[in-house]
């Protein structure tokens, strides 16, 4: 199962990077992009294309420092970047499996598989394919999120990995863990009786140039209330270190034994 | 100032209603749509349409029963449904201006503009211009979603009313409020000084049938915790009953005064 110990944090800091407006350059996006990018430039015709940037740190729980934690994750700046986080369950290892082997390499597949034709930037297909093609024993809750240049975020999940929007110093846009029972997180699995991509939640979210996103395990946010992951961001303007900021304060909590 | 009294709920059953996989039926939806419920198809593809059951119950503020309470709301059969909450910030009797004028007139200008083609069945688009053709002085918080055929459902909020889609007994999906500080919500105004369509928080959720869909005033969310609303629902399957009991419960915490 997965374990309410902080495991890794994934911070992304959004921010316009490119300067002419989507509808002036057909070849920003392709053909299927560019109509939902119109559709947004209704609203707003001089919006810009928008694009990530990040900062990410893993801190493995103190028991699982030799094997590099069971949590995974990996960043694209595909398009508007893509971000994912994966977390082994760790009842595997009562049974000798590795828990990491299987979060890993489902964060490798889809790191692999963004580009892919058939995935069409959806991040339910990327899991889909993602998980079709993860052979090792094991299972693992899994969040990705895909951003579009025009702005929107689309995020499929599978699990308690969760994701964070901000702002102006609030969040305004959070997603919901999915469990059978305590501990116990919908988890994509190599077994026929885990969930698949078809049980994701499958949400997107309109991003504004300045909105920051936290994605992280189970483990930041088990550890770390919504109020101080605001009250960090607020202290740290540079993502990589509001990233380890975070990283920090979720393991600092997970070992405090007052609590 | 928007209240945290019980005002109004309603409460969406969301089911399949038609019996035709969306890309053998070109009639379906209008072109634009139809792309995107090909994407969605590529997961799905016997995928049918889907559209609302609704259930509705509102019960005012006892010292505002006069005049109906300050809430409004409507709902449209359109496409697969139009549901839209709107909250009349109370702070606006002190001015000896009905804060309920606002937000009914928000919701009437609404309901006349969701098949408006500049609309475009964008909730966004839907609250600027119900909001520019809103002639009463006032304010109020808004929420607005409308559901595609093909199961996506966007929405648009402006404050601090709310929504909650339920999915096997969990809530997958939550939206978060907006506030400038303690019980001043962002807000649409009359005045120069409010928030404007431009501040709403856009975002979607790719529903599947059976999902349970809650939209509210505060007044719902601040006096009903999220877990009691999941225990109402698995208690009542008709829709307006379980909105009239979600109602009820509200009100009944709301003139609670052990808490």
């Amino acid at each position: 199962m997965a374990n309410s110990i902080y495991r890794a944090s994934i911070l992304q800091s959004y921010s316009q990077l490119l300067f002419q407006p989507c509808l002036s350059n057909k070849h920003c996006v392709p053909k299927k992009t560019n109509l939902l990018c119109f559709a947004s430039s209704q609203l707003n015709p001089a919006r810009s294309e928008v694009s990530f940037c990040i900062g990410t740190h893993l801190i493995p729980h103190p028991n699982k420092v030799e094997r590099g934690g069971e949590d995974a994750f990996f960043v694209s700046n595909f398009k508007g970047g893509v971000i994912a986080v994966a977390d082994g369950v760790s009842g595997w290892a009562e049974q000798n499996v590795d828990p990491s082997l299987f979060s890993k390499e489902l964060m490798a597949n889809a790191s692999s598989l963004v580009g892919n034709l058939e995935v069409n930037y959806d991040p339910q297909i990327l899991i889909r394919k993602a998980h079709a093609a993860t052979c090792s024993k094991g299972s693992a809750t899994a969040i990705v999120a895909m951003l579009e240049r025009n702005g929107t975020m689309k995020v499929a999940s599978v699990g308690d990995c969760g994701l964070r929007v901000i702002r102006k110093g609030q969040i305004i846009f959070s997603t919901t863990p999915q469990e059978h029972y305590f501990d116990c997180p919908y988890q994509l699995s190599s077994e026929l009786v885990g969930q698949t991509y078809l049980d994701a939640v499958v949400s997107s979210v309109e991003l504004v140039e300045g909105d920051t996103i936290v994605m992280g395990s189970d483990g930041l946010f088990d550890n770390v209330f919504d109020g101080e992951i605001v009250s960090k961001l607020a202290a740290h303007s540079d993502v990589v270190e509001a990233a380890k900021a975070l990283a920090k304060l979720a393991s600092n909590h997970s070992l405090d034994s007052r609590v």
